[in-house]
């Protein structure tokens, strides 16, 4: 197993290249990843057979198949399968008794998420859920993106409250009065840039944020 | 209109109470909003009609059903149907003539997303894609998450790298060398705490670091 | 875009060879037009293959596709996908974002042609509703045909009534009694042609008249 | 039979309440006709139990059911089932053997429409055809409206064209000219109304012209 | 014309080679007929490619095919196609349109005959009917076959009754008593001929009677 | 088993209504029968629910079904279930194990008939195959009806051909010539009654021979 | 967990009532265990809600429903669910979380068993599997009845062959010359014991030997 | 048929290479026999193509196919399809037909075990119902394995109570007290071998007894 943790080893093999597998590996190409993409359906393999490195339609579900393509030799894997619960399951179990060090999987919901850990899985992502959760706090209409990075500690974008602005940040005393800190800025126009103490806000830029979970809300609310 | 954008209206509609609209619903509920969730599927709304404030056996598609229960009236609301997209074209369609001034909508492909703007649906997210992206960050290694603020800045989660271990980061030139800023760290059995000039991380903190999208990348390979 | 607009550009483009789409194409063919048909059933492509200038099967949700058949270099499209909602929906998306200047798009309800508005289509034709109000005066028994021009103004074709009979038109004062006039008549085994107040109406004889609509309608009961 | 065939039987009975038997029930009510509309949809029904006089959840491919509403009774009678070539042609069929003086049929092809009237329907009517074939004569972008009378005659809505502005209709000579004459015209902000020797068209009226098909084909293109 | 019904032109087509349709085409080329047997199922078609004249894969329902096989210059044709109503009346609609003088058509069930009469088929047979109808004379236990001739005239195969036994059948009066005529029998270990009034009928020989349908019912119940 | 034979036992349990199994069951009703019909299909069940002694909605696959409504006191029992082959062999297999000592089945096909008497029932019909052999002799234009009653002797009903007409039948030595006898006569607007030496047949006088198939058949080619 | 291990405590959950769960606990039953039978389908519970001691109608994918029915209560748990391998593993999920301390569940491939047991499941079944290698040994001819016990260990029903019979087994020698053991024997109209050095095997008697698999399968071959 | 009952006549046709089929076949194969297996499903011959001696994709049901293959030449085959009820009765029925002497089926309910051997199938094997009773043995939790060899003869393979450890078999008592005799065992580490009188059974040591079945069921009560 030793060298399966060398380095340079930059390949994925991603099963199912669906909404998620594929934007998953089409990302990981722009970052000169070799991935090996492979599902069961044609047309979706045919879509991708340039932008990936390598693309097979293969049956994950098949033990023959996945050695045949040499499933056990990645040292990274991704089950994109998330629609069929059957397959997903299969797909990850054949993997784990394979041996992959690394596998991510996806899931449509907790209890398919939980199956994919009792069963080996590494890691485990459920985008539905998760996008939901992320977006709740767009809707109400304060923050313009927001990530939770822990349970409890999260990063909030979000337009400069007045409070803020005009001022250097290290006077305004967020951190104490808010129990946030403005970590970076967007000038109108410009690109992102860190902040400092010595920053000074201007009306219409954009910031974000850091904080307890609780507090970056509340502190979007004065936005 | 002018009562609609008043500050206290807490009120959100989300119509599909699937894996995304019941995340997004719940998580509201959790920060003290009023959510009417509404689902064509009894079973879906059985299962949701406690933990909501309000839930509804409706058809998003007929006019009439979203009139009578005031869809008309909302200042936010949610397409979360994305399955159908005939349905959630259809709901997004009858939202946008009722003149509800903010409505995001889920969608299930670019075009989709793309049919959803045209039809005047104010905000689109696309889970899949998004989260396929942001797990591809994650697949390579390093950075135990990720996520793009902007086209090209993005924020790491990642391990401490020997070179910034043991020195206050003000002395470790890290913006200088690799373009990027530690604006929070995590000490082991803590929480996620700001970073500062004087901040000295130990082996095993967690640090979130800030940047340009490629020099958040690189920075991770150190780590 | 200069070049779109030419006096002699008398190519269209049909997207959809059910029923509407054909008997559209054939009479366009039959006037001297091209006429570009393209479906994604392949036995439907080959029973107009011969009929229509080209055919081709190809999948009009696909941007690629209708890329490849150069559908953005069209001054005028027809959508006439209209079962599925979803396909006509694509199919109007994708022609709209390429900037056809004229798109006729074909819709099965009211709320159908409104999203397909909304997206940016030009024109939308109901036909199973339009027919179902054009028979509608035809059930009632007076009249042969109907037409309605504008929202109160219609044409209606019908048997001339015995006060007709006998007289020259300009004599029977039928536009100051009924509020309508007699512009077309059709003498029994020749044509029709137009009426003139010196046209004396035989027993047997058709007319069209035009007026209002209730004006024709009141009239025809007379027939 | 005598007393089916009164002045006053104002009364329909529309089978299948699908987009075409509907409005065309809809449009009869309007007119002050009773309609009884029955169809084997309950949702259908529902949907027009308001808006009809009389509607019903009944098979019309049922002998019996259809006595039972009183179908023989009626002197006028559609079937507006198109989409299942089986039901139309079993209700058809029923109605004929009833002995119903005048039955129009909605049929969705040449050969179904035939088979109507092998059965014994009076009129056939084929709304994807006949408006396919009209909508053609507006995508060629001369016409604004476009009815065929007569296998050879027809009339057109058009701008009036250059040749015609500024001078009394009677001196145009447009019957020699082109053909057809000019039998109404719509000022800008106006009603149609009947045109004469002497009305004068100006720069944006509407005309409707009569004439052959050909010729007003021809006419439309110098508008 | 007249070439059709010229006497040696043993050929017929039949459409649909299901279980009826194969039947009655192996019994035709067994007695020297030539078949054209056509189907849209290539399974049927293979299945009886050796042992018909010609056999085909074709769409009954497309004129054209019909056409392409010379289906309007066959004097006799069968619509064997029982299960797809639509698909049965399709068919005969077409031949009747091309002249087909005597064509034979299976119904499922009374209105499915019906409409093939109002269309215009010659002959409509209905075998699940008429087979359960002589099935119910079986039953009942006393008769070995029975054939309906006509309404009220009917043959039944039946084991000869004592009173019939040793005695020549000119002198048991079973015209007067019964009202039935013995016409034909069948001695133990041999066939079956024609009786007279000389005939003797043996124990456990089968006699064929004719008569009202009441009389020989009855008759059977001494047997 | 005694009591099952006795000569008053006129029930019948008829197992699938459907054309064969109702059409079966009528003409029994009709001749003075008890039929107890029974169908899972409610709405067969009461199609029939006047018109039969008995009807029930029941599953003839479910042993303990049948034996609530007794199917195992009958005498007389007819499977009509043909389409589902594998409910027919269930019901019947469920009767012989039950003892009705006459069982008669319905078959789809050869091999499905030799299933059901395999398991052990007493008759069986294949409705489409005979009927399908029974036209073919009609198709062939010259008979009016035919049917077989063994496998080498059959009954034609034919127009009595021109060397018949206007001689006692006794000198006609048909059955010296053809090999066939004249049975049956019908004179035109007459009924149908015995032929005897002394009968004159007339022009257009319909007849019924009985003879060898072959005989039979090229009998009727003179007709 | 003490409590749980009780010897007294005679409860079993079933999960699927198909055959292979019905069986399973109808045999509970008649050996005095109490079952609590569940299933999603309605039919299959109400058939044996008389004969287990307890049924109920509930969805065992459901984590709510199986708590109210008190599964995480039971000692022993039986997930009988074969057909459907998502059902199967979502129910199995649920009660290794719920800690049940013995577990049994059917797979219906080795994969799906090999799931089962990463997800947790103690005893894994596979009916199919393990009764097509039991069967072939009975197919080979010689055996009557076959079951392993181990990998290498086997039981083997057959008839006496004729070296054992008239001496007592203690003097065949069948454990040196052959390596198997006779353990039971079966005379003729009597029932099986256990056999001895004493025991005289007659022609005609049933044997039981035990040994290893070979041993057994060759020993069987001079049956 | 003489040749057919030859001593060496190893082959065996196996129709149906699902679960049990293959397993059957494979565990043939492993013993020297000859099969030629055949499915319908081309996916499962090419799965077994190579672990079987023959292997073919042809339709059971159908008399030619079976006929090419040479089914009627074997002595032995098994009908393994269980899922579709239809086509294992059509397989059987035919091998009947053809007098194959030794024909096993695979039942999936009592019923349909019934009519198998109604139809003539020698030997019936019901997987599901089998292993459910098996199973339930193990279930209760005393026994390791347990096979009834009758009616009311059981084996069951236990760990040894300790009533028997440390004393000769022979001193026990066992078939005194409990009616059972130990007949093989199987030291910690070791493979199972006979039991003897003088055998001293060890603390963990597993041991297979025979007798009653009741009895064997409360001996393994002690264990």
């Amino acid at each position: 197993m030793a060298q399966r943790s060398r380095p340079h080893d930059k390949r994925v093999l991603v099963i199912g290249l669906g909404r998620f597998g594929s934007s998953l590996s089409l990302e990981l190409v722009a970052h000169g990843w070799e991935v090996l993409g492979m599902d069961s359906n044609p047309r979706l393999v045919q879509a991708y057979s340039e932008s990936l490195t390598h693309t097979m339609v293969a049956d994950a579900t098949d033990d023959e198949a996945l050695r045949q393509i040499g499933a056990h030799e990645f040292t990274r894997a991704v089950v994109g399968i998330g629609t069929h619960l059957e397959e997903s399951i299969l797909a990850a179990s054949l993997l784990v008794d394979m041996g992959v060090p690394h596998i991510w999987a996806k899931a449509t919901s907790r209890r398919h998420g939980r199956i994919l850990q009792q069963i080996g899985a590494h890691h485990v992502v459920l985008p539905e859920h998760d996008m939901g959760e992320r977006v709740a706090h767009l809707v109400s209409g304060r923050m313009l993106d927001y990530v939770e990075l822990e349970e409890d500690f999260a990063l909030g974008k979000t337009r400069a409250p007045r409070e803020l602005i005009g001022r250097p940040l290290g006077e305004t005393k967020v951190r104490t009065k808010h129990g946030i800190t403005v970590v970076c800025i967007k000038r109108h126009g410009e690109q992102f840039t860190y902040a400092t103490a010595d920053t000074v806000p201007q009306k219409g830029d954009v910031i974000v944020v850091a904080g307890k979970t609780d507090d970056v809300e509340k502190f979007a609310e004065f936005a």
